[in-house]
């Protein structure tokens, strides 16, 4: 089942929150607003990390380690699943060399406090 | 919401089938009993690829290509979402210079014609 539009306003706003405030302004507190608070996230090149405290100190060292100045989140698709939603997407890196990196993701968003946030996050690199 | 015994049953019956059948003797038709039809995968150095038959392909070319022997997938957790299920698991793929590759992944699960299969599928290395 499709999302209405509404609600895919409301998990575009968070992700931009992860664009501008995460990414490009490296204001790694700001996850809290962006993934639920036992969230877990599986990055290439490390095993699963849980817990929003673990995932800003990933985004911390990932970000500065290899200096990335901006992120870009597409959403391919996004569906209600039950009390959840599974979200489809790709995402463009800007690093500061010039390169960019081209990666796609899923996302599973479930409802905490009120909010839309990432609670289960994987992605991988397209090449 | 964690799945009941029965049901966890079911599906480690199916991922047996992608480690046995589809991996280790490399009957890559098989796929058809592990996916859906219009399954999606979202391999790590590729973009998304949608369809049994592109995927099929897929895997045909990465066990060759890699030489892999073996798969073994180990689940994490799964829980119900709706009329689907998530599965976030570890993967080990066993190569024939006796290396091994650490995975992780996650996988919605849906039911097409009364059985269980992977609708989504993305993974990554752990190093």
């Amino acid at each position: 089942m499709t999302i209405p539009e509404s609600l895919a306003s409301a998990l575009r706003s968070v992700n931009q929150t992860f664009e501008t405030s995460v990414i490009k302004s490296r204001d790694f507190d700001s996850v809290d607003r962006v993934y639920t608070n036992n969230a877990r996230i599986l990055p290439p090149g490390a095993d699963l990390i849980e817990g929003r405290g673990a995932i800003a100190e990933f985004w911390r060292q990932a970000v500065t380690g290899l200096n990335v100045l901006g992120a870009t989140l597409t959403t391919v698709d996004a569906r209600m699943m039950g009390e959840c939603i599974l979200e489809v997407g790709r995402a463009e890196l800007q690093l500061a060399n010039g390169q960019s990196v081209s990666l796609k993701y899923v996302v599973e968003w479930q409802r905490e406090d009120g909010a839309w946030k990432w609670h289960t996050d994987i992605w991988n690199t397209n090449s």
